[in-house]
């Protein structure tokens, strides 16, 4: 029988649990308290810090089994929960400096499971290059359902935060990372073609959903630019557009030729499940890809794609001018 | 039929929610930029901030209904989530500049218990003294259970951060708050008398449950006067003072009359309940008081009791030089 986390004390759990989470990763020198005590203590060399918060909920934002037969790893979703929550600092153009992590658990959680969760997270910090982000705490506690919420804290290093409000009419409209690729991947999830006789080309969609692959590069160096607005897309292309032009009050336009060229690499899994990528390219969440404005001036810039252009006017998101309906594409409930 | 959840959009909650959060609290200088981007800014004059993390999850840290008839209520689990983060920033000696909360709930929550949580939250920040404190953002998702974490940073305002592992012998223990009132709460919630026809006393118990009073303003003015090394009790007297006397490596010995005495005002609920109130003392956490140690040349200490003091030699807890086993509580098991 498997050990369970049931049969650990929280001590013993979090001793099994914290020296997964520094391998090859130095402990950074912003980290004045580290895990153990009440709270941890960070230096704050900028002045400010950036905050935010995330959590995955088993059966709502991953099942532990699903339709093709793959079993979600602990490795898995501790990669997820490190990804999203890098993206939401990466999306200010600010670098992750740490991540506490709660963890709800049934007590009949394989207490390996939650050993592979801690190598997950560690390894999407290292493999991501948010090298400067330590796990500087948590707790864990017992619940029905597996749960997972991280809060991550980041520096913009002397920039000025890349909000969702600034962009211009005359802006470039730019892409960092993919879009769709976790959509496809969920798709696949959910179909009933077995998981382990699926193609390379299909496993890795699946993996950008498992374990997605923000581009945290990409970040600063848009606000390094000058970007005058940028957010990441987690709940697809047009609605995360349509968040950064209302917050703007200004029309994303994109081209229809580069939303195209965007659906090409998801056209065998689309075929393969009778779906149009076109649907994935425009709605698809969770590839944590960046969407930023940039004045002319800056392009081209590196790591970034021209997807489209900012216009006047507070129309939402348009493609090729048209509205999203007129081109077969009408997800746009909330 | 009340509104749930599950007829809103999030952004439609979030709307409902954010408006409630800034009632009577000014919005701090300090938020550089607030809820509704990627990720909230926080200037940080100090260059340290604090942060802790702390997840509440339906039936395993408190029940919708009580066998005693009590509907635990959305104002009393914000005002727990905003009080225990509040508090383990407390214990550092700092105060509470943001929190951030992360939301799960199932479909069918009313959203009236949403808008009464928000409320607690604010409620909490408010009455607890935490003025500097804003919610800067946070999340909402679906899941089997309501879950609340949140996640919480706070100031030293140029103070060393008090941690656990500085007790020296000699010095006093000394305690913040008080012990064993929301355990006993606890029990009056789980016991067969109806919550509706208990006394006044009693009544207050269950509030020391259901919406704690940590003592925020001791942990700043501990930390000012030098204290060598405190925590929150949120497990119990014993068990946190062996935290604390391990990292020390000290042994922290209770004054008994002391401990008697803080059973007094428990007596009559354990009288009703048939039960040692010392257990309450001892056992009992969620008061959310702090313990803490100091020089002698420091007392007496504004807001702390004198409870013991720290001896050399790792031998843990004792009551009077006695294991506790000795004196009736050997509950020592994580």
């Amino acid at each position: 029988m498997p050990l369970t986390v049931a049969q650990l004390s929280e001590s013993d759990l979090l001793e099994r649990i914290f020296p997964r989470l520094r391998t090859g990763i130095p402990w950074q020198e912003c980290v004045v308290v580290g895990p153990g005590d009440d709270a941890a203590v960070l230096a704050v060399a900028d002045g400010r810090v950036v905050v935010s918060i995330d959590t995955q909920v088993q059966d709502m934002d991953f099942r532990l089994q699903w339709p093709s037969g793959y079993h979600t790893t602990g490795f898995d979703v501790g990669w997820k929960a490190a990804a999203q929550n890098l993206s939401d600092i990466n999306a200010m153009g600010g670098r992750a400096t740490s991540l506490a992590v709660s963890l709800t658990l049934p007590g009949s959680t394989d207490v390996q499971w939650v050993e592979d969760l801690a190598d997950g997270l560690n390894a999407a910090i290292r493999q991501l290059g948010a090298d400067g982000c330590s796990v500087i705490g948590g707790d864990i506690g017992a619940g029905a359902q597996i749960a997972v919420t991280a809060a991550v804290t980041g520096s913009l290093e002397g920039r000025k935060p890349v909000l969702r409000s600034g962009a211009q009419p005359g802006d470039v409209v730019v892409l960092a990372g993919t879009v769709g690729r976790a959509a496809a991947g969920l798709a696949l999830l959910e179909s009933t073609h077995e998981y382990s006789s699926l193609q390379a080309e299909h496993l890795n969609l699946v993996q950008n959903q498992c374990c997605p692959l923000p581009p945290l590069a990409a970040g600063p160096a848009a606000a390094e630019a000058g970007s005058t607005a940028m957010l990441d897309i987690s709940d697809g292309l047009v609605k995360d557009a349509q968040r950064l032009a209302s917050a703007s009050g200004v029309r994303i336009d994109f081209d229809p030729e580069v939303l195209s060229s965007l659906a090409e690499p998801l056209r065998s899994a689309a075929d393969l499940l009778g779906i149009d990528p076109m649907e994935w390219v425009l709605g698809g969440g969770e590839d944590h890809g960046l969407l930023a404005t940039v004045n002319p001036i800056v392009m081209p810039l590196p790591g970034f794609t021209a997807v489209g252009s900012v216009k006047a006017g507070s129309k939402g998101v348009t493609i090729g001018s048209q509205s999203p309906a007129n081109v077969g594409w009408d997800h746009f409930a909330d």
